[in-house]
């Protein structure tokens, strides 16, 4: 058997130690299954006298990030340190220095990604990245390689699990997003300052990925159209599910005739779709793709060992093409590097889908013939609609409408026309619907 | 860009004509990401001049084999030609020829799978199986590959289309086995010689692949255990429902202590899990790792073009690797070929589990209490009983019990004990139960 292939990890934290004690774990059957071993020689740590769960004796720490990335013995180099400035400085060099790179850093992805793989590109050396969406889902690898022979069509995936948490909270106990919050940071899955999570801007990250390996376009995180979970309350999860559909925080991206549709928000999911029942921290993504159809992947989103197996898996699969020319290994974005395209991406007014909503409406004849005459005006069909009971003491009764599938910006204007309305009181809410067919 | 890749079909039926439709199809996507075109310029058909929803004005037509396997010019051969005597043979042949080798055949790699590897090792090609299990979804690759870093504790599968169609219609409709066969057969979801379907066959063909690719062990389909949906009521399936549980027909392998549990049989499988949601024709595996926990890979199982995605996901898969070293390819059965070992699989009689049971027993004091004896004399403790009112016009009651976890052995002589009770009539039914926990 060859030598053990040497690696370095900057960062062991949470996902860097997880991904070491994989490693040493199960580091027969990755031999095994490898063809030679894998192993961790370097690590850049801030703390170096800390106790881990596995052993660090045959590694070399160093506080100096530079320590591991220019030292000549490390032929793999696993970026963990979260953020985008030291982390894209780090990567480039290791690039530059010859390295392969596996990051699980989804922000350094969508962000500087395309810089990053024209560099890897050059230097011929691999940047795999399984770990940044999905956690330990090989959903990259599904994407890239499995659905190869395919035409995708649209992907909607539940890929923040802290957003997915809170939501399910919400629903299994009628909780206020406020409440639910504060109890998942004090179980640990939300953060301190959770607005990447609950703002969506991680689900930005990762959807901005996918839509890359789906549709052969460059990265463009700035494009993506994001919403989060902050302003859902208790009693639009209550009306969601008398209709018939559970709210989840999905990001979708779309193949149209226009261009993509690149969007991350709360959706109304019919409550019989598998995705619509992927409870808890768990991550699923859904691909419909023409040849195969639909097809869902689901698992943990995060966490130290299921990152630390995307991770590995990374790992293996660099092993095994290391002497692979360089034409020939996997395209860091499943379309070789010069057969991206530009195609358009769409703005969140030119996307059409279908949408709730909700409005408090005066309790008198006359009040919902004008909202109707509104929406009709504006070629807005209705699907159904629900009329509340008014609130005791109120002369005020809740409306809730689905409507049919129309154009976002005949919506808004239909919105801002019945805000005007002298029957309505406050906002009109509005979360949009995705019917997840084939 | 290098001249296309030049692909031979055995079989030009409903998965070969799906697998040129699609590479037809898809021409421009997928060489955008092989890098170069994949073709098919040789393809062998039973009828010549059929005509085809694809092109094959380009391809060379024959109705002989060899003129396909011997040709000097065809680099990957794609055999679609089912059953395991001809298929060998070819598939041999080819590989003997230095060709390359897809197959959707998963009755070929299950029972000769050991010997065409060994060949395949010694000439140094591929043999590419990802449209055997699960048609289009990509699980091979995800078993394989995305979750090389893990070792696999189990693997809980609907692998069979026709099998998961009958027992949901069975469930939605209240329908007998032999109706809902039949209207299977009309809408050719069910073939007409359907034994290899509802007899359990087909998914231990699968499930003996899955297997060796979770544990690194030979294939050995003559040690799986078989049992198919023909003996389902639909009295069971109401009980279940009862119980908060539903009936899927699994394909369950997984690793103990002892030896490695390999077996297909109707389960029960609480109604909350995902895999329990999986409806239809519709295929799902689950997986447990240890440091990924609990994924799930779902999507169509069946059919011309899902089929067809997987075979080109292999075909490119081959082009990408055809430059590379032999020994840094994935290997064939996940580990690398001398890193296989030879644990022992399990016979039914030692498996453990947990056991649904009904019987048919005269409504007197005295019979429960027996039953319940001859249980707890063989280790047996119950979670669970219901006793059903006598039906119109009997003394009879339906006794259904849930037992805890135990040795299938001990439930095997408790059964034979009550079956002789003087207050028991007919057999016991016996189902399996997979609480299918993390």
């Amino acid at each position: 058997m060859l030598n053990p292939v040497k690696v370095g990890i900057l960062g062991l934290g949470t996902v860097g130690g997880g991904t070491v004690h994989v490693l040493q774990r199960n580091a027969e059957e990755i031999a095994r299954r490898a063809g030679r071993g894998i192993v961790v020689t370097h690590a850049c740590a801030k703390e170096l006298n800390k106790t881990h769960p596995y052993s660090t004796d045959k590694m070399m720490l160093t506080a100096q990030l530079t320590d591991v990335v220019n030292n000549p013995e490390v032929e793999i180099i696993v970026e963990l340190l979260g953020g985008t400035t030291i982390a894209r400085d780090m990567t480039l060099q290791a690039i530059a220095n010859g390295k392969h790179v596996v990051t699980a850093n989804k922000a350094l992805i969508a962000k500087h990604g395309n810089e990053i793989f024209a560099a890897a590109q050059e230097k011929g050396v691999m940047v795999a990245f399984e770990a940044a969406v999905g956690g330990g889902i090989p959903i990259i690898k599904a994407v890239r390689e499995g659905l190869a022979g395919n035409k995708i069509e649209w992907i909607a995936g539940i890929i923040n699990g802290t957003s997915n948490f809170i939501l399910t909270e919400m629903r299994d106990k009628g909780s206020d997003f406020a409440d639910v919050l504060a109890q998942a940071q004090r179980l640990g899955y939300a953060e301190k300052y959770p607005t990447f999570d609950i703002e969506g801007v991680d689900a930005a990250h990762k959807l901005t990925i996918l839509a890359s390996l789906a549709f052969g376009i460059p990265l463009q995180f700035d494009k993506v159209y994001m919403e989060g979970i902050t302003k859902i309350s208790p009693i639009d999860v209550q009306y969601a599910d008398e209709l018939g559909y559970i709210i989840k925080h999905l990001g979708i991206t779309k193949r149209t005739d226009n261009g993509i549709e690149l969007r991350v928000h709360p959706t109304l999911v019919p409550n019989k779709r598998l995705l619509a029942n992927v409870d808890g921290v768990m991550n699923a993504v859904l691909v419909q793709a023409d040849a195969l159809g639909q097809s869902l992947y689901y698992g943990a989103g995060a966490g130290a060992l299921p990152t630390g197996s995307a991770i590995v898996a990374d790992l293996v699969d660099i092993t095994r093409t290391l002497t692979t020319d360089p034409g020939n290994r996997v395209p860091h974005l499943a379309f070789q590097a010069n057969a991206l395209v530009d195609l358009p991406i769409l703005s969140i007014e030119e996307t059409e889908t279908l949408y709730y909503l909700r409005m408090s409406a005066l309790d008198k004849l006359g009040v919902l013939a004008h909202v109707t005459n509104i929406l009709s005006e504006n070629g807005i069909s209705i699907e159904a609609i629900i009329q509340k009971e008014p609130v005791s003491g109120t002369d005020h009764v809740s409306v809730v409408m689905l409507t049919h599938c129309v154009k976002e910006k005949r919506v808004n204007k239909a919105i801002q026309a019945i805000e005007k309305l002298d029957g309505i009181t406050g906002q009109v809410i509005r979360i949009r619907v995705e019917m997840l067919e084939g």
